[in-house]
């Protein structure tokens, strides 16, 4: 199975890089730009078969390596 | 609406980043993992009202900025 986790900064965490692409954006001409969020998304292979075991894998190894819970959360996606 | 960009190294091109959170992922004895790919995900807060428009808008910017296409592949969703 595919396992999708998605890392993003918690909402009042400040956000250099979403800022930097946001006023590049700007820059471009696209004045429709609010906020910008930069992220990360780590897909992994995973040898589990079934869905509900993959994704709780996948939220320990998020909880224990792919994010920093201080600062960050995440969301866990399973693809097929 | 809010769009999400999904940027990811093309298959084939090397991902180290992968790479080295598949062996951290094996180091801590997740030993069902398989391949790991990296990316990047950014979130955009647009002012178009119109969910066509916003995802023709966010691809444009994906193209002239946010990735790297001789590399990187992206992929555009709208949410709400």
């Amino acid at each position: 199975m595919k396992a999708v986790v998605t890392v993003m900064l918690k909402d009042g965490v400040l956000d250099p890089q979403g800022k930097a692409i946001g006023q590049a954006l700007h820059g471009l001409g696209y004045a429709q730009v609010g906020e910008v969020r930069a992220g990360k998304v780590i897909e992994l292979e995973l040898a589990e078969t079934d869905a509900a075991a993959a994704k709780i894998a996948a939220e320990r190894m998020a909880r224990q390596l792919l994010a920093n819970t201080v600062i960050e959360s995440f969301r866990v996606e399973i693809a097929g």
